[in-house]
């Protein structure tokens, strides 16, 4: 067929275009490293501990293991610590202030405040630290870092959804270089989200069975399976928006990440290293942004199964994409899951 | 009240965070121009008509008038031309090349192929030719040439869509600098047209009337109001996803752009104009897309009603934007539009 393709999403009302008459190479994206500007002091070091909002969660080092604490409000500030978390000092979304505003978000999403939570997780001491050359254990660090703030975010009875992301470098959105990632807990269930749960919960309720379950079944045997270990799979997705774009999901049918045991927190640290490099690998570091799908609603738990996002950031939504939701993906999931498959490193 | 705000998009299930903790002026996203890269050649200006396919409309300038013709298929191409329509040279959605597949598309959008049409209209002559500082009689003609290919696109059984849009500097997504727009014709309705056509048709059918015009009704007399004259209402909209957005919107009841009469492609001219001297002389000349929204199916004549979307590039959409579909606005649309209305020139 002398067309491109034409594809919409698993679950969304969204559709992309794969442009293969304008069809790119993955490394026709490779680019000259730009430079990060540097602040002067980077607030997220070592050292600096004093630059930022105390820690409402720290992992030390002590007594060769890790141990959960917190910044003390008054004295000195621990340095010895692996991971820090620490408040938004620009909150998209804040904590309630009065114990009425609580009330009030409970009655409703409209209630036409951001009142949720916005943190900042500090991955390592190491200013330089990405996920693709993480040590392991750093890395599961990190990821136990995730569990345990959604794990006290979304106990909070007006926390609707708790969005946990990364942006790598500066074209993605990183402001600081310091390695980070953030977590917003927010008042309403966001729009994709939401169109996610409806249509699982459609498919679901018309076939028995998670649509997410079945897409795994499709893909690991299909020409978009990246990488497959015990717990996960890796693929490009179907109808993937952004160029090179690839999905982390769970073979354990599960609503979030609350339910990994530690074996699996281990093999997820290593499924993200893996791909996150073979990324690196390819495509001269690009940058990118990574998004968690979860959910924190029991009611889905029989339909909606969590994942990991990963996007890079090699093409500009532009008028077309903007205006109507509507994308030009200018490589195919098929080449973007080949060329991975081959830089994954044993 | 100390929380950003949290704002609903008027119609479509969409959320934004106005951040005014983190607030900032206009003129804070004022930054150096930077260099566009002038290829050697630009394929777009005058003498180089062979180095782009055939244009399949032409406005020549002949005998003190403009006349509308096209470019022949041997032989040499009109140099005179003021604007020119051609095919893009790597399209998104190309035109069907065999009975059948029109045929098949009309069957069903999820034929599995982007069929359709997409067009580059070359705004002008003059290279640098930017809407913010052209002259009328020639900016009527581009919004002419917008008319003439939406009718004929429109026209064709297998075209469902046509999305005319603009892209303004590299950061935006203009990838040749000589002044152009596009045209995309799809055999789809894309989803945020289709959530628009959904939500406005379930207004008029509870109230009895066109939801736009009632936007209209409230914006004209809010503190979102930007620019008025006897045909159209400039205003930054209620839940802008982008810093400095707004839209212009016909106070005629249509579908598109189709029902405009000729004074009334005048005044959208020089609205359009207006208003994007005045963000380009707000903002140092950013970067920008726009976009409109229109309906080409004539059942929803009662409920629909065609407008223009600005959308200034001043923000990086990153993890939590794109994993959620939910954004994060650091200029109130009220700081917006009080700036734009103080920048507009009479």
């Amino acid at each position: 067929m002398p067309y491109n393709e034409l594809r919409k999403d698993y679950l969304l009302n969204r559709w992309v275009v794969i442009a293969k008459e304008r069809s790119r190479r993955p490394t026709d994206f490779a680019k000259q490293k730009t430079e990060t500007a540097q602040t002067a002091v980077c607030p997220m070091c070592v050292g600096n501990e004093h630059m930022t909002p105390p820690a409402m969660m720290l992992y030390l080092k002590e007594d060769g293991g890790v141990k959960k604490s917190k910044d003390p409000l008054v004295g000195e500030r621990p340095k010895n610590w692996l991971v820090r978390c620490i408040p938004n000092l620009y909150p998209a979304f804040s904590s309630p202030r009065q114990p009425e505003d609580e009330t009030q978000i409970m009655k409703s999403e409209c209630f036409g405040y951001a009142i949720g939570h916005h943190e900042v997780i500090i991955e390592s001491p190491n200013h330089d630290e990405d996920p693709a050359d993480a040590e392991l254990p750093q890395l599961e660090l990190v990821i136990k870092a995730y569990i345990d703030r959604l794990r006290e975010l979304s106990a909070k009875p007006y926390v609707k959804y708790v969005s946990i992301f990364r942006n790598y470098g500066r074209e993605a959105g990183a402001s600081l270089s310091h390695a980070h990632s953030q977590i917003i807990a927010t008042p309403m269930v966001p729009s994709i989200i939401q169109e996610e749960l409806e249509a699982s919960k459609a498919f679901y309720d018309k076939h028995g069975k998670c649509v997410f379950c079945d897409i795994i079944e499709q893909e690991v045997k299909g020409p978009r399976f990246v990488l497959e270990n015990n717990d996960f799979i890796v693929f490009a997705p179907y109808a993937s928006i952004n160029p090179m774009a690839f999905w982390i999901m769970p073979k354990k049918h599960a609503l979030s990440i609350l339910d990994l045991t530690r074996p699996e927190v281990s093999a997820f640290a290593q499924t993200l290293k893996a791909s996150l490099k073979a990324l690196k690998d390819l495509v001269n570091d690009p940058p990118y942004n990574y998004g968690f799908h979860l959910a924190i609603n029991k009611e889905a738990k029989d339909h909606y199964h969590w994942h990991l996002e990963v996007y890079p950031k090699l093409s500009i939504w532009a008028g077309f994409e903007i205006s109507t939701g509507t994308y030009i993906n200018t490589i195919t999931p098929e080449t973007a899951a080949d060329s991975l498959r081959k830089a994954i490193k044993p």
